[in-house]
C-alpha cells in the first residue's frame, strides 16, 4: 500500500466522486491491498465460475464503535458474511466489499480497516473480487458502514435445511455465548473488569468444513446467533419446524466475566449478539462424535451440547433453569443492543 | 403486502434488532413483496446455480433526495446494479438487497421504496434472493442507503475487455447524456423549466442482450458513465488502452433543457452522472448496423456515434468542439455533484 501521503488526511466527498480522487484512493489503498486477478480487472464487476451450487449471503455492518476490543468493523464484515455462507453448508470463496464512508473519517482509520479486511479475508481463505466506495457528507452517516456479499461452493455432502430436523436432534454450540455483544456493550458503557472482555469475532468456516467432511447429511442445520442472540434464533427455528426446543441453563457455556457484565447491565445472555459462535442441530447418533471433533479445533474447544429437539411444547423454546424449574424463552421483541454488528 | 398496520408508523431501532419486530417487518413487507422460492427460504443466504461464468457487481446507493423526478432510490438500486452486470456482457438474474435505514424513516416511504425495488426487478427480469436490514439511530444515517449485489450469466458470445479495443473502433451511446444528474441537481436547487427534467433511470440489460446476440465479440466494451460522467469513464479507458479517444462535441446527444440547466449551474454535461445510459466501443465494421438496431429499441432511440479510438494523443481524450477547435477532456478530479447515485 502506498499510503504515506494519506497519513494526516481525511476522507472527503471527492473520494466518492468517481473521478481522479476516487481512482487514486482505489489504486493506492484498495487494489494494492486486495491484489488478485479478479479485482485487478478494475471493472465495475468481476467474473467468477462455480461448478457447484452457490451459497450467497449479504450483510451490512453498522457497528458502533468501529474499533473495539478484539476487533474492528473491517474484520467483522468479513467474518460475519463468511460465517453466513458457511452456515448454508458451503465453502466461502469470494466476497464483494462496499463502503459507505462519512466525510471526515481519518484516512489512517480507513486504511486500518481495509488492512483488517484483507487479513480476515486471508485467514478465511476468501478473495475480495469487486467493490464500491461511496462518501456521504458529515452528519449523514456514522464514520463507516460496510456491506459484504459472500459466495461459496455448496459442500457436496451438505444437506442443510430446517426440514431435516427431527425429534431427538441435539443442539451443539461451538463456544461461549454473549462475548461479542458484551465486549461492545462494556466498551460503550465504560465498564472495566479484572481482565478485558474481548469480542470473539472470527471465521468458523474451516471448522464447519471439517464437520461437513466428517458428518455430511447427519448435520441438519447450522445457524449463527448474531443479532437477537440464541433465544431469537432458536425461537425462529422452533416455529419453522413446529417442534419444541429444550435448553438446559447449566449447560450454556458462558464465561464468568461475561455473565457478570450481563448481570450488571441487566441483560440476558441468551439475547446478546454473538460472533464466531454457531449452533449445529445434528442427528442424535453423531452428537458425541461431533462434539469430540469440535473440541479438538481451536474454534470449538468450548463446544457444548446445550439441548435437544422435542415433541413437547411445539413452536416453543423452554429452558430448564439452574435451580430446577422450567421457563419459556421468548424471542427478542424490540432492540436490546443496537448496532452490535 | 399486509401493510395497513404500518400506515402511520416509522422505522425504529427494534426493526433492526433481529427479534420479533425485524421478523414482522420482513414477513409483512419484504418476503410478501419478493415472494420467490429462493428468498422464501428465509435463511441468511440463498442457494443458486449457474452453468456459465458469473458476472458479479456490487453498489451502494446513497442518493439524496431519495425520491426524485423520474424515480426513487429503490429502482435506482436495482437498475444501477442490473446495468453494471449487463456491462460485463452478462444477463442479470439475481440480486441481493441490503438496507441501512435511519430511525424515523416513514414506514410509508420504506414500503414505497420496497415496491419500487420489486417493480424494477420484475422489469429487468431479476429475482431478489437474499437481503439484510439494519437500522441506525436518528442522525447517524440519511433516511435510507441501499446496497445491491447482482449476479448474471455471462453471454456465450460476449468478449468484453478493454484489451480488445482497437484503433478505429467506434464509440456509441444509447441515449441522451446528463439527464439523471441534472434531474437530481434541479430538484436540489429548486430550478424550474418549461417541462420537468426527469431522471432516465432504467435498466438497459434487455437492449444489451439484443446487441450481444447480434454482434457478439465485435462489441469490445460496454461501460456506463455514472459517477464522474462520460469524461471520467473515457479518460480511464484511454489510459488503460494506451490509445486516444476522439469525441465530436456536436454529436453528443444532449437534450435542450438539460443543456440549459447545465449552463445555468455552470456544469459540464460530460462530467454529470448518467443512469440508463451506456457506451459501446465496437468494431468499425458493425458500427452502422449496431446503431440501426439500437435505434429500433425504446432504450436506444437517441443512440449516436460520438467518436472513435485513435492512435493520436494516446491516453488522452480530445474533443472537436462545436466551433471547430479541439480541447483536451480531463477526468473529473474531486466532486462535482455529491450523492447522485
Amino acid at each position: 500500500m502506498e499510503t504515506s501521503e494519506f497519513n494526516n488526511s481525511t476522507i472527503n466527498l471527492g473520494h466518492g466522486s468517481g473521478g481522479i480522487m476516487t481512482r487514486d484512493l482505489l489504486d493506492k489503498v484498495i487494489f494494492s491491498t486486495f491484489d488478485n486477478p479478479l479485482i485487478n480487472q478494475k471493472h465495475d464487476g468481476a467474473i467468477i465460475k462455480f461448478e457447484t451450487e452457490i451459497a450467497v449471503s449479504t450483510d451490512s455492518f453498522v457497528i458502533s464503535p468501529i474499533f473495539f476490543k478484539g476487533g474492528n468493523i473491517g474484520e467483522l464484515a468479513v467474518n460475519g458474511t463468511v460465517n453466513d455462507v458457511a452456515m448454508c453448508g458451503a465453502v466461502p470463496k469470494y466476497l464483494s466489499l462496499a463502503f459507505i464512508v462519512e466525510e471526515g473519517l481519518e484516512m489512517k482509520e480507513f486504511i486500518k480497516i481495509v488492512e483488517s479486511v484483507k487479513e480476515a479475508a486471508d485467514k478465511s481463505g476468501v478473495q475480495i473480487i469487486t467493490g464500491d466506495t461511496k462518501v456521504v457528507e458529515r452528519g449523514k452517516g456514522d464514520k463507516i458502514f460496510i456491506n459484504t456479499t459472500g459466495f461459496g461452493a455448496v459442500h457436496p455432502k451438505a444437506k442443510i435445511a430446517t426440514g431435516n430436523i427431527k425429534i431427538g436432534d441435539k443442539i451443539i454450540v461451538n463456544g461461549n455465548l454473549a462475548q461479542h455483544g458484551m465486549a461492545i456493550m462494556s466498551e460503550r458503557e465504560g465498564l472495566e473488569f479484572e481482565s478485558t472482555i474481548e469480542s470473539d469475532t472470527t471465521n468458523v468456516n474451516h471448522l464447519v468444513l471439517e464437520l461437513l467432511d466428517a458428518f455430511g447429511e447427519k448435520i441438519h442445520l447450522f445457524r449463527d446467533p448474531t443479532r437477537g442472540g440464541m433465544a431469537s434464533v432458536l425461537s425462529e427455528i422452533a416455529v419453522d419446524i413446529d417442534m419444541g426446543v429444550k435448553l438446559v441453563e447449566n449447560d450454556l457455556p458462558i464465561e464468568k466475566q461475561v455473565a457478570a457484565a450481563c448481570e450488571i447491565l441487566g441483560l440476558d445472555p441468551l439475547y446478546v449478539a454473538n460472533e464466531g459462535v454457531f449452533i449445529s442441530i445434528v442427528d442424535e447418533s453423531i452428537a458425541d462424535e461431533l462434539l469430540a471433533l469440535m473440541r479438538k479445533h481451536p474454534k470449538g474447544k468450548n463446544a457444548t451440547c446445550v439441548g435437544h429437539i422435542t415433541a413437547e411444547h411445539p413452536k416453543k423454546v423452554v429452558m430448564k433453569s439452574g435451580i430446577g424449574g422450567a421457563r419459556m424463552v421468548s424471542p427478542l421483541i424490540g432492540e436490546q443492543l443496537p448496532r452490535i454488528c
